[in-house]
């Protein structure tokens, strides 16, 4: 395989669940890992990880397998996690409260440091050391903090014109929880999490098994 | 094509997006619609609809477009979405509430009937008209219930044990929020809501952008 292939979106969202694996294993106090292995760890072949890899480079020796600091490290470099990253997050109804005190964020490089809603009751109201501020301040922050990613946690009918103002604001990639398709120039990354989606998607594989 | 073929888990996914965007049409009065404008709305090309329900019979006319309610109908019988399905939600820090209050389970085939932690300041709590049980509770009401899709939002040290018990007492289907991969058997399906893990495959391609 050529290493200058660019590789597929479908790599990319594999890539963090090896560095959280390398991560868990470094804590266990694990140095050395074969692909065998991580991959045990994570239900993904061996194959499939050398595979993965090899877009990046040449990684582990035959036979000895990867040293866990040193992939680690170069997967959050290659994932761009060498530095930390500024996040707005639009919506702090019960979604978006759980968003943005989730400890998870703050420490694997993710900032969050903006929280917005439309609700009067909501604003001025504190999340740990945040203000959530009316949508008026949004582009101020996001020029301010230099940020280029959001999270969407606001109603359906409210996403599109949230993501419109992100966008105009600077923003290039969003983690959108609403129950919509957004619509957004090619030059923006949006992701989905849609948990009824993905029940719905469970529920085909259970309403066979049972034979309804 | 084939129309016995199995639909891939991918095409299984994408059902769920298309209920939903055929809901939105029914909503707004829209009784027909072409595979070109529900692509649209959910950036799927016309020609990926329609591979994707030919492995379910023949929809739609060719020039005419498909009857909205008659293909929400066929796709909520393809997900098993005639009957209601009983969750049960195990953890019930900020997330787990932010879960348990969503009406969007509810309103759409899933019906939350139990709720756990290990939390003895929890436990006896209410959420909705939900009291929350001890996990010594899981058993009896997944039994009482036929509950066979559970979701589990517990930190992901707990996230395996949870896993087991729910496992051993009939769930076959599982919405994981941990951020650990579950070892399960073949016959349960587990799906996985990673916001770290998305975001990370951001920061990828932000990184890129910026010449990082």
């Amino acid at each position: 395989m050529d290493r200058l292939d660019v590789p597929p979106d479908v790599v990319i969202r594999r890539l963090p669940l090896y560095a959280r694996s390398l991560r868990y294993l470094l804590e266990e106090g694990v140095h050395s890992v074969s692909s065998q292995e991580l991959g045990e760890r994570i239900n993904v072949t061996a194959a499939q990880i050398r595979k993965d890899l090899s877009y990046f480079g040449e990684f582990g020796k035959q036979g000895i397998g990867y040293d866990v600091e040193k992939l680690l490290n170069h997967i959050e470099r290659i994932l761009g996690l060498n530095q930390r990253w500024p996040v707005v997050l639009v919506g702090v109804g019960y979604l978006g409260q759980a968003i943005a005190r989730y400890e998870g964020f703050h420490k694997q490089g993710l900032q969050i440091v903006g929280l917005f809603d439309t609700d009067p009751a909501k604003i001025g109201e504190h999340v740990n050391d945040l203000t959530i501020l009316p949508l008026d301040q949004l582009a101020r922050v996001i020029r301010e903090h230099h940020v280029r990613l959001a999270i969407i946690a606001v109603p359906a009918a409210q996403a599109q014109h949230v993501a419109d103002l992100l966008i105009e604001a600077g923003v290039r990639a969003i983690l959108n929880y609403a129950p919509i398709v957004l619509q957004t120039p090619d030059d923006v990354w949006v992701r989905y999490i849609d948990p009824v989606a993905v029940l719905h998607s469970l529920t085909y594989y259970l309403a066979r098994e049972s034979g309804d």
